[in-house]
């Protein structure tokens, strides 16, 4: 990875800056794996992850003005607000997965448990990859920035 | 997702937790973003990201703790100082590039530039995605927690 380097100073040119705004910060992160495990009202969130409330309150608007969380009245209990993940929110569960299994590599000691299975076969997940187009497994060494200009 | 419900107050239990302790602070990504596109010297990280002195000298030592980053004496110079990516943090590309891929998606108004692509045939890399052990592409729906404990 490097031939044509990233300008890491010119905005707009990687999504990564962006996406660290919205979700570069520890809470958002367990707030997502809460709202993953059925986590929706409030109240759930505080006692699952021990967040301080006027901190919860804040990361939940951050996330719901960010479009990652959508807030919605609770279909049983109009008095009651739910939180539940967009189209938006769903597609970081392999940004997520994929630290979660850092994680688990690097950090643990002990095999994570439960561990998340495929329904269809009751197997654990794959390691999550990163992909050639035609599916090959590619690592950092098989790497390069092109200019979009560049014919390929 | 969610018949066997995570504990997410037990410590120990999943991996994302420990990752964040890590990883969940936006300057850490960037750092790494930066160490990706081959900067190793304190100067240049400096310069590239535009972070106060004192906040990278901290980050940079955090990753360093963490063995995200090894410091090492430069070849050429033994006064100087590289900051280099080990396997572990190496092992952190397919979690960024998701995080990338979903700023890309969903925050930016043009496409990425310059685009990452795989040496052997230049094109674009793949969406990372969650896959079965069989190769087959999952989505929330197809997953579920399961106790170690039970027979898969």
């Amino acid at each position: 990875m490097g031939r044509v380097q990233e300008d890491m100073k010119r905005s707009g040119s990687c999504g990564l800056p962006p996406a660290l705004e919205v979700m570069g910060e520890r809470w958002s992160f367990l707030i997502l794996r809460a709202a993953f495990n059925g986590i929706v009202h409030f109240e759930n969130f505080s006692s699952e992850l021990g967040i301080a409330r006027n901190i919860l309150s804040d990361r939940l608007s951050r996330l719901v003005r960010h479009g990652v969380l959508q807030r919605t009245p609770c279909e049983h209990d109009r008095r009651k607000v739910e939180y539940r993940l967009t189209e938006k929110g769903c597609d970081l569960l392999p940004a997520m997965l994929a630290l979660r299994q850092w994680g688990e590599k690097y950090t643990m000691r002990t095999p994570a448990n439960p561990v998340l299975v495929d329904t269809r076969d009751r197997r654990p997940i794959a390691p999550i990859r990163i992909r050639a187009a035609d599916g090959r497994e590619l690592c950092w060494r098989d790497l390069a920035w092109q200019d979009r200009s560049e014919p390929s």
